[in-house]
């Protein structure tokens, strides 16, 4: 059995990280960290898991956690998981990081979307951009993982067929995202507070979000040149679940049909990508509990664009569920296991 | 007293106007027509106006209906209206359609975009696009108004003040709009039962919704040459609400703040335009159950295209209480007659 | 113009008592105070009053306060009303307080519930207990009026026909009520966190919660003899509305139609309570927004149990609205200049 | 591999039951059968199965269905798994109805409530009541499961060790149940209908609905004498759960500690029947998409009354899980075969 430690485990993302790893076949929960619940019992702190999980959540101890565990998932705020990737590198461990800190590739550009000094700019050459789809191989053999964001889950996945294949132009790419209120975490702040989120839909962060420069980097290794985007956030009233609209005009004459068979051909073969047969959309409902990204393209020829739309559980593919995902390519694990499973609906 | 029939008045928008004219100080509710509930009283079927609205629906009788009121709502799908419109002005009484019979000036694009015969082609010239804040004056003399749809009625007021003064690239518009379920009306559907919609977002009508031509047209006329979107609604889980965030191409240098100054003087004067200021965004709920339209403009100086953002409520600015507002420009009376209250917050 | 001021204006309650009372056309808004958002405009904190309502908000500073006002709401929890009830009977001005402060007429109760001092003792005996239909009489001609919790409202509302009659067997009342999640307040906490509580229902307070004694105390008075119940609260996953179900044994053989005509002769000329038709029953969506109760009485042969079905919209009847009926009653105008209004539907 | 039917497969109820099976290690799906879609796919009525569930629907053919399955599922309105039961019997199959026919065991009551005639009642007295914490040796041998109903399940697990145990006065009950609308199924309805459904709570079927004579029967066998209770379901506005909130009089000296080593005694071993610690109440959110029973039970000394909160999954261990459950009993597999999840949070 693999030991695996999560760091962070009461936030949300770390929460559902705990949820898949201890239905997971081949891992064992050795170490549960939390700040605000150190001392209590994970189920204490989430009741859904009274009777399913029984482990005390501990203090963050960056050496003896390293100690105790072969794999590690940080589930923390950007900034954190730096210095564990210099243990893990140090003590030859693998780190899954959740948050920022390992996803961009160049320091500069993560030090002034986050504000935050890098403190361990000599890993993130080596670190890989975890989205399996698209880096399995290196992913295989690496030490540390940047788990993608959310909103780049799904706006990448739903963009890399037309940008590997110089099918859209670069210029006009317009990213229109949705998530539901569990993206904003388990911290309390006014705009996740019940009465004021229910039966609302607002933007926020417009044109300043920090998961832009992590699409744009993206985007531009796929396209083999720069790429600019407008990327909107918005929240909406639900928990679970990411639906981007995206916007680009064609390069190509194709019609809807032969884009979306073009689709199924980039991902034949994987697991979790579901490209939709033409006349259904993705919606979040869709794959809410399930590690799916769920695909739909749609050729408008009174303009010449392709809308894209892409849908993901944020907990899940966007978060959770796909570090899963990669600690599975990791380990030579089948890519499913402990994810194999159909989402809750309704 | 004026006289007003609502012809639907069991459907959302009919509701909505009811209780709106039913606290308006000038007019009097003389017919309320029914399809489904004709002979039930109003509040039988909206059981918030017990004891507020005590009146009796009644079959649909055209030559009656126009015999009793002044002025009549049309609150139905489309198709309905054109017979109310030939009698209206036969009989000198005027009309406020909420369908779609009288908003498109060109008679072959509603036939293809509707797929039915329009049967008073030859009162479309002269009836006026109820958008007060746009065709004010043409609203005061006329006989019939094509009261907006909810979509056009929030991206037009987004996008005029750039349309009318050449300020965005009329080649590169984006309007992308979440709406509540209250816009697909009270009839039954899956899509908007229960356990399907809440907690799920999707998009529906991709390319292909009949708001658009409607949005093309004004904005056409606006920019004073021919205007091509793509326009994308969703469906929301909340019940009332449209969000529409807008994008395009800026052709001159203008930052934020001065975008929403020019903003702020386009709307000076209008009581239910309201231009946030800088660094405040609309959100559905800050309009919900109000007419207001709240507005806010971002510059994105990366891609140099501007971010629009608009937010109404659907059955009010939307639908019921534009309606309203188009009674009172008819009528001469202050435009906030019956509309002069905040929304429902939270 | 009676001028009054809102202490506390920041609340939901105390925000939607703004808003009420901008609407009023017999009050000015003298004084607005916030602790947390002193200094800025109260359309900063909440969005939908922009254009509507242009008002500083100001420190608490009760001499000040008092001198400005003839009038004062303290929406405040419990504690702090009390030194404004000295003050207000000092210097002849008159209070309506939504706290909890002034509805226990026994101080000791109130201590062992609230774990607080009661420092104003001396003025409970004149304070009335401000449930117009029960006290409009009292409240006419008092100076402190302690309006009614939200749950006792409902409660109170639901079984006064038949306590004041002796048609049930007090020792048999079970209160199960179920409320909106505004009624939390707008203070953050991971009970009132959207992703923790939509999707959720729970009770709380199970046998512990402050208003049993509230209910208690008027249930008793109203019998003329000790009345202990079993009072349940629980969140439910909505933002306004509270909605109690209510049992008890029957004294008298009535069926449900009798005791339906009953009800309605109690109520008889009551604008806010609405007797709903046998067969009707009440939702939370048929009073949001409005200042109704409304109520129905079903009779089970099978067990010779009532149940009284009781609905309020918790912000209203169940604060904000209700404390308008009272100061409509202090100064003698009809009881509903206001709050003549139909609640919003759907 | 046991092979398994599904009559009416593409209900709420009967589409958890196809993702439960499919992802259970002993059985095949074989048949799948549906009125409204038969021809189609399963993913193309359940889109969350895209990929996972690839199954022609089928019309229902009694005598080809029993032929091809070894134990069938019906997922149906009451008065359809008869004809059903009386094949299954001739042909040595075995039978788990979802649906009312084969839980009461009073064919008159049956007849009574449902207004149906029974035309099965010869295998009335050999069908067990499928609630496996009580009856877990007669499931084992039965060849008819008559599955509970989804608010008895929450209301005589709650009950049941007072029951057992006579602790409780049987002529004081009280159950007041509040269930999410999936509870209602798929079929249309305005009570169904989003925007009438959402932010909105109410009761329905008062001391009438049918889930009161299984109640009743249950508890009246758990006693060793007749009890009957009042019964209100509600209408929340929320998917999946059901929260019962019970009452009665406590005919023992015990404190709410004490009660709850008894229930935890009563429950020991029962994998799905959780007895939170005192201070735990339970939510439907903490066993949603699970097929846990949360219990917890309060003291009140003021009134000599228990409450008893009770929380599932309504579609969980209120009807598709505890039918998987069920099969697993009967086929003498490990009791959480197929089932050993916790559920989702947030």
């Amino acid at each position: 059995m693999i030991k695996v430690g999560v760091v962070g485990a009461t936030g949300y993302a770390g929460a559902e990280l705990v949820r898949l790893l201890a239905g997971h076949p081949k891992v064992e929960l050795s170490v549960l960290t939390s700040q605000t619940y150190a001392g209590k019992n994970m189920w204490e702190v989430f009741p859904h898991l009274y009777g399913m999980v029984d482990k005390t959540l501990e203090e963050f101890n960056l050496s003896d956690l390293v100690s105790r565990c072969d794999v590690i998932f940080t589930a923390l705020p950007h900034g954190h998981a730096m210095p564990v990737g210099h243990e893990v590198m140090r003590r030859g461990r693998r780190l899954i990081d959740l948050g920022a800190d390992f996803r961009l590739k160049d320091v500069d550009v993560y030090q002034s979307w986050y504000k935050t000094e890098h403190t361990a700019s000599v890993l993130v050459a080596s670190a890989v951009y975890g989205l399996p789809e698209l880096n399995r191989a290196e992913i295989r053999g690496s030490v540390i993982v940047g788990n993608p964001g959310c909103y780049p889950t799904s706006a990448i996945l739903g963009l890399a067929p037309l940008l590997t294949n110089k099918l859209i132009d670069t210029e006009t790419i317009i990213i229109d995202s949705k998530s539901g209120v569990s993206g904003a975490g388990r911290g309390l702040s006014l705009k996740t507070h019940f009465s004021e989120t229910t039966e609302n839909f607002q933007a926020y962060g417009v044109a300043t979000h920090r998961h832009t420069p992590e699409i744009e980097q993206e985007l531009s290794e796929l396209a083999g040149m720069p790429v600019t985007v407008n990327f909107t956030p918005h929240l909406t009233p639900m928990v679970r679940g990411i639906l981007s609209t995206m916007y680009g005009k064609l390069t190509a004459e194709l019609n809807t049909e032969e884009l979306t068979d073009f689709y199924r051909q980039f991902y034949k073969g994987e697991r979790f990508v579901r490209v939709l047969p033409a006349g259904m959309y993705p919606s979040t409902k869709a794959v809410a509990g399930s590690n799916h990204c769920d695909l739909s393209v749609t050729v408008d020829p009174r303009t010449g664009r392709v809308i894209v739309l892409s849908a993901i559980d944020n907990l899940m593919k966007g978060a959770a569920g796909q570090a899963v995902q990669n600690l599975n390519v990791m380990l030579g694990l089948p890519e499913d296991t402990g994810l194999d499973f159909a989402g809750m609906y309704p």
